[in-house]
């Protein structure tokens, strides 16, 4: 396996598709189509201290960020407001889009119902019924990176600094 | 949606499976099932200044703990020297296994070259051949969670301060 300075997974040589790697263009398709399509998502985030911390949570694309709802006090909430950063997850562990992204929290009724209709209809899951204190919290990304195999592993950058690569 | 104070995704009522929730026991069983069988797991690890980091990483349970390799310089190796601590999920967003970790770790040649094998047999990786410096990491449970849909996130502790709950 090759072994990058930064390299961590990948899957063996034996592994490998035999139709070799896929292009950056492919690689942009398939993670908006994600996107696009995908209801749940792998949250890390941290505590100020450098706790870890993950869930998975509902999610909803609005073509420029993702949407998560989560309880104002649950770790995640916490962390998401003191931090604002998170690192996010999609696909499966062999197949994967890496996400990092700066994140901004809203209160509930700080947007319009349509937000909460579209993010209802979307992932399923509607925050503002419960009673517990949920809050929006809206992630853009600033990093995307998507890779399978280790043969992936070079040229998995997809966006840098907010900016899809050509 | 039953929403508990510190309740972080779950699926909606309506594809809760019928069969009801799975009783502590079953979901024991399915967790070591999964570290028994699984080839890869989600590490959150954290820089100490609180910046978020996630990656797909292959393992080897040992019965006791979990153990990955990663480059000692990359973000997942200094994180988790640093702060020791990790937060790991197995299965899918919909049927998770999350547990946290104390983490320790080793030089690749302090420990037994059966160490290394049994590793590479289990994981299909074997750290021990790339240049790049590889450090074993060994991530003992103290806290394991397991639930599916919203109707198991109660009951979905299976373990806390390192042991098994009866």
């Amino acid at each position: 396996m090759t072994a990058l300075p930064d390299t961590e997974g990948g899957t063996p040589a034996a592994e490998q598709s035999p139709a070799g790697p896929r292009p950056r263009a492919r690689r942009r398709r398939d993670t908006e189509h994600r996107l696009a399509h995908d209801v749940d998502v792998w949250v890390a985030s941290s505590a100020p201290d450098g706790t870890p911390y993950l869930v998975p949570l509902s999610f909803w694309w609005d073509g420029t960020a993702l949407w998560v709802a989560t309880p104002a006090e649950s770790p995640t909430g916490r962390n998401l407001a003191a931090t604002g950063a998170a690192r996010l997850a999609l696909g499966r562990t062999r197949d994967v889009t890496v996400i990092d992204g700066a994140v901004e929290a809203f209160e509930l009724d700080a947007l319009p119902a349509e937000h909460g209709d579209r993010f209802a209809a979307r992932s399923g899951f509607d925050p503002r019924g419960p009673a517990t204190r949920y809050r929006w919290f809206r992630i853009t990304p600033r990093r995307i990176q998507a890779w399978r195999e280790v043969n992936e592993l070079r040229g998995r950058d997809l966006m840098r600094d907010g900016r899809w690569l050509e």
